[in-house]
């Protein structure tokens, strides 16, 4: 595969102990800046590429649906604009987003405090183990970039025979997961109740958090789960699978999806 | 050395292909409210303790100088508040962290979109490229979370001759950077122009930021820096080492202080 010509970059570096200086591909980071109806309501550091999915997934993951958005004319530009359709309130979405002196994280448990809220998953797909332990390894042969820089992560989504639907690439993780869910609504593929989502690294609680609100049952990560993430997945019927590697997976909710 | 007892918990874990129903110790996520002089001004998803250095790091970060603050009374209300002297402005603080409409990402330049001001680092600090070559090491002994959790970034810093000064780990990368910045400016060593900042996984902008602020003349990554990374770096002065494993230094800024 190709990578994407905006994804990496060729910067110089001296390696040491050899001495040797050369080129270098290191992941592309930049800031982006998301707007919805025109008015700006976060900047996240991306990697440049399918912008438009990664504005729409982010609204979804914080419960805005039924929006749609166009690719930057400019890439360079780094902002993208989102619509989303009928009465729409702005501070709503940004208090959301940020703090303010009321949001009142003291006195509540850490999930009622942070969660979204989000109907459980009810899904009812099974899979084997053994197809759990082979995404991680599918996962990586649809990452060009990851290849050439070392320096992204990925999240996968697959259908329930294991087959790569679509793998989005990221310095942000959160990033990698805002891009599929976008590129998931876009194809009319949402709620994902017969897919699974696969994630290259660690699962925070706000990878979950997507992945509740995507309605995917079975959310799979090659690195360690949190503590948070484990909560969250429970309190929404998540089968999560962590630390899946070399034909072993952890799995810590909801086991009966897995056979 | 002992896990801190809030940094860890214990979850029940279904191991497959096994099928052995176990204990496993998973990284503490939660979130947690920054205060400054009372009023809410960040959340971030933190692994708990050292709370107070993390405010004081995380405001430091973003050109907030001359602070203290408390460790919260109770670990479990997840609120720290932060004491800054003298005339606050609270408003620009906000706008730092939050977006608004005139946040302007488009039509700059990612750097100064998105880079706090800070002094270009000067330091005549220089160390062997062997020093470089063994701070991962000298880190990895220094994280009793991560070796029974495997779930946690860390940041360490290190004197001139490699000796381990704190390390601190988090679910977030930029929370262990924080936590050390905070830990280093109460203990009264900022600027770190004799020091060395390490971190356990990849360098993003946002890292290389905080070692801006903190005037650390040095930055030293397991991991792959992103290309914003190295721009930044090469911007303040900053010598940037990445992909330092089996005895290798990738150096992509300012080599002439490793020798």
């Amino acid at each position: 595969m190709a990578v994407p010509p905006q994804s990496a970059a060729r910067v110089e570096v001296l390696r040491l102990p050899a001495g040797a200086s050369e080129w270098d591909e290191l992941a592309v980071e930049e800031p982006l800046e998301i707007r919805v109806n025109g008015a700006s309501v976060a900047v996240t550091m991306r990697t440049p590429g399918h912008d438009e999915e990664l504005a729409v997934g982010f609204l979804l993951s914080e419960g805005i649906p039924a929006v749609k958005a166009q690719p930057p004319q400019d890439l360079a530009a780094n902002v993208v604009d989102a619509e989303v359709a009928g009465d729409f309130d702005l501070g709503r979405l940004q208090r959301n987003f940020y703090t303010s002196s009321s949001c009142g994280v003291c006195g509540k448990g850490a999930l009622e405090a942070v969660a979204v809220e989000a109907d459980p998953v009810t899904s009812d797909l099974s899979v084997s183990a053994q197809l759990v332990a082979s995404l991680p390894d599918r996962l990586r042969e649809g990452q060009p970039t990851f290849a050439a820089t070392g320096g992204l992560h990925a999240t996968g989504l697959f259908d329930e025979s294991g087959n790569l639907v679509t793998v989005r690439e990221d310095v942000g993780r959160h990033n990698a997961m805002d891009k599929v869910i976008g590129h998931a609504f876009e194809e009319g593929l949402l709620p994902l109740a017969r897919h699974i989502l696969c994630v290259s690294g660690r699962l925070s609680f706000e990878l979950v958090q997507k992945a509740a609100v995507a309605g995917c049952p079975i959310l799979v990560a090659v690195g360690a789960p949190s503590s948070l993430a484990v909560d969250l997945a429970r309190d929404r019927g998540i089968t999560l699978c962590g630390f899946v590697r070399d034909g072993r997976v952890n799995v810590y909710s909801e086991p009966q999806r897995i056979t």
